[in-house]
């Protein structure tokens, strides 16, 4: 990666000024940047902390002076996430995957792995997989028999998956990750406690032994493109259809994604959210941390729901939710405005009912 | 798998009717039915996507008439889900693990290995360990010293066995789970602020500084018959005695069973539960995804816990929860009920009181 | 591990009376100790239990009359957790992973390995990275290029030690955790729904379609000395700088720490915890199970946060936390107490309402 000010901007397709051959080797915050990496100071409170190291050049805001700052040379951006997003890609080594098939891989004769492979040691690929081309495959991964996938993906360490899969193209799954385990569904022979409860919202007549009948899970998990897949996050196969997670989506760490689940388009599902079995989620969901989202519901296009929201019921969409239960987030910050102001709600009621019965007493006397 | 119609009624003890010997290869939902599917039409609304498929017999409720669908074949079942159950296990492929020990398995010559194992590549089994008869252990598989798994197990890729851990029969692990990792427990040389806030609930004199001293975990893990646990699922090894779970339960991905938990049999936990360190767990427990436990508290039989439920104090048998903290379900729905009214309440409250201070004062005119 | 009465006293730092040489070979709970286990009976309630057992010396409380309950020996402790802590180390076989590097591992021939390593089978070690002298590290460990791990290290079975990651000595990782995934950090070309619901609580305006483009992650993480991490855990890269986690942090299975998150020292997080990126948190806080933390936030030193606790604002240096929102721990149990009563108080406000109109009415009359 031998960069300089030009192939930066280039790569940015931003404007920059100054000495456009600088050799850079790295992006750094402004303060610990050193001679030969590109300080980030997009906004101003970087700006000021320029001097506080040695960068010769910067990454700024437009408009900034980048001469009074001493350096000599800059790159202007107007939205300095999306340049992160260039820069990022720009420096980033990528993990050291050799190319070609690792000795200690066992990789099944009937598996077909595309041109340009790099895969790594104790990588088990097995009976007629199929892998696109230009793979990174890190150590340890396993990727069972007849899973499908596309081009340009990069599967880091011990990441499983399992039977079937079928992924897209420049799929990313992080450490760990799991897709096609099975999917969690039992039964009684009679009705369970679960099911009479979710009839009569609590209550329940006599109580029963039951053991749990398994259901095995026949169906396979269905990836679209450019999805990304968190560290230790799973995603469960579907009983008779697919599990389904739509292009564009990115999913976070420790997330669960129940069996039968079908996601949408370019969602954002932040870590540890869980989504139980059989619901559908539409397009440009976002789920902060920690959401919870029922089974057998309907989560609409572009809901945005707020940190540990936990959502039972169907929600439009458009939505913006929070809390549990989820209800709009300016209802919910209503609600917990209104629930501090309770003990003071208690006095003054307490306080009315004592005068009005002397009201009364005195009304009654007359 | 070469089933037919009269195989599979037989393998769900079910009446069928027409042409008994059509070929099935697999179950399949109506309208994605191929001519050698069984068309899984159990609900009216799929029975009418019958007509959108090639299904030439059909799995419907009893009554349903198969002739005029233009089936050849039906099925009938009284109770669907359970049916699946049937189903679902005999079309089930199972993991692709070839028969035999692979050659790159490591496995220790004092280590006994029952019958009929199928044991995949990368896998390692420590000093000493049992596994009984018919074992299926897909790659990556680490199972340490002395451990004990009973017979059929079905351990998928990259599960992690701590040492001596006990394991009855038929015991499934789905991928990355972790059975015998360390309890999580520490001390300070003197009383923590923890400690303090458990009794005071809330307040706390000076605050010391405190360095973490390590509680090891010299228990083991033990774990009954006929228990499943999830995709990077996690039970932690006891202190001194060991952490349980009792024969039948059934764990689902991501849920955390802390240090010398005691969990009954036929239980339920559903994903991302967690469950902290010395509670007691009854029997035909249900913990919906992402409840939450407290440590050293006590479940009875056949709670029923809503989709993240925090439980802080005891629940006694039967109870039915839900909310933070949990309370009884149907309270936890007035509770949310009246917050939402509470607006209004306010409103009201206020109104109130100007009216009575009117009448207040005209009463003391008067 | 040959003990007797005498080596272990001499181990906790204790008193012991009686037959010192009695040898020891494990602790075991009083109903179920063997004549060679010491009984851990520092509470009342376990002295009972002696009797039922067959242990010739315990672990009591001060001043407990061991030869009224029979014994041989006794050992007198005063904090009995901290006793524990140097028991349970006294007693700890560890895992067994031979001496020497395992012949099935893949090392780098340019990784440097320190002194009394004990390194399993299927280990990779990546180019240059660097491990302390009395490493122990499990099967199936991936640690990859340029990590540097310090001194007596204890790495179990399928960890994921990412690139350029730094960890200071002493470190303890469970099965499956994964130190160094990928941040979670995406951007859209336009301000997406998110941002713009940042900023207004809850609306938005136009919904866009959104495409989300990656920013790669180039900072790494750095873990200080004595740090433990939990089984399936994850703590993920920063973008520039790096994600950082304090000395004597102990972190449970299952937690997540975000990207550039900034971890100070002698932290507790228990299991399923959330911090989400970029968030700072002081010494010695505490997080109960399943909390969750807002990114770009700050946590003061000495915060305690309960069970499930969800923090969305800062958090000032000694608060004692809980509920979703956080709130001060006394204002939440106060909040729903009230909340309880809320039936009871529409019922009252009824019925002021209904007295007033009387008065007012007949008011209204004079």
């Amino acid at each position: 990666m031998a960069h300089t000010v030009e192939t930066i901007a280039k790569a940015l397709a931003a404007r920059a000024e100054g000495d456009l051959s600088l050799p850079i080797d790295a992006a750094a915050e402004p303060a610990a940047a050193g001679p030969r990496d590109l300080a980030l100071a997009m906004a101003p409170k970087y700006v000021e902390s320029i001097s506080q190291g040695h960068a010769q050049a910067a990454l700024l805001h437009e408009g900034a002076d980048w001469k009074a700052l001493g350096l000599k040379a800059a790159i202007f951006v107007e939205r300095p996430r999306l340049a992160m997003a260039g820069l990022s890609r720009a420096f980033d080594p990528g993990p050291d995957i050799a190319p070609g098939i690792h000795p200690s891989a066992v990789i099944d004769p009937s598996a077909e792995i595309g041109a340009n492979a790099a895969i790594g040691p104790f990588v088990y690929i097995g009976k007629g997989a199929k892998i696109g081309p230009n793979a990174r495959i890190a150590s340890h991964v396993s990727i069972m028999e007849g899973a499908r996938i596309g081009s340009d993906a990069l599967i880091m360490n011990g990441v499983r998956i399992g039977a079937r899969v079928v992924i897209g193209d420049r799929f990313i799954a992080n450490p760990g990750a799991s897709v096609g385990g099975d999917g969690f569904s039992f039964v009684t022979p009679e009705k369970s406690g679960i099911e009479e409860i979710r009839e009569t919202l609590g209550h329940r007549e006599a109580i029963r032994e039951q053991h749990w009948t398994r259901i095995h899970s026949l169906g396979t998990v269905e990836i679209g493109n450019d999805v990304e897949l968190g560290a230790n996050a799973t995603i469960d196969r579907g009983t008779v259809r697919a599990t389904r997670v739509g292009s564009g989506t990115k999913i976070d760490n420790l997330v669960m994604i129940g069996h039968n689940v079908q996601v949408g388009e370019d969602c954002l599902f932040c870590s540890q959210v869980g989504v139980a079995g059989s619901t559908r989620i539409g397009n440009r969901v976002t789920l902060a941390g920690q959401v919870g989202v029922n089974d057998n519901i309907f989560i609409g296009d572009d809901v945005i729901a707020g940190g540990a929201t936990k959502i039972f019921t169907n929600a439009p969409a458009g939505s913006v939710l929070l809390g549990y239960p989820a209800i709009k987030m300016e209802n919910h910050v209503t609600a917990w405005k209104n629930i501090r102001r309770l003990t003071r709600l208690f006095a003054q009621v307490a306080e009315l009912r004592e005068t009005v019965a002397k009201l009364t007493e005195k009304g009654g006397k007359s």
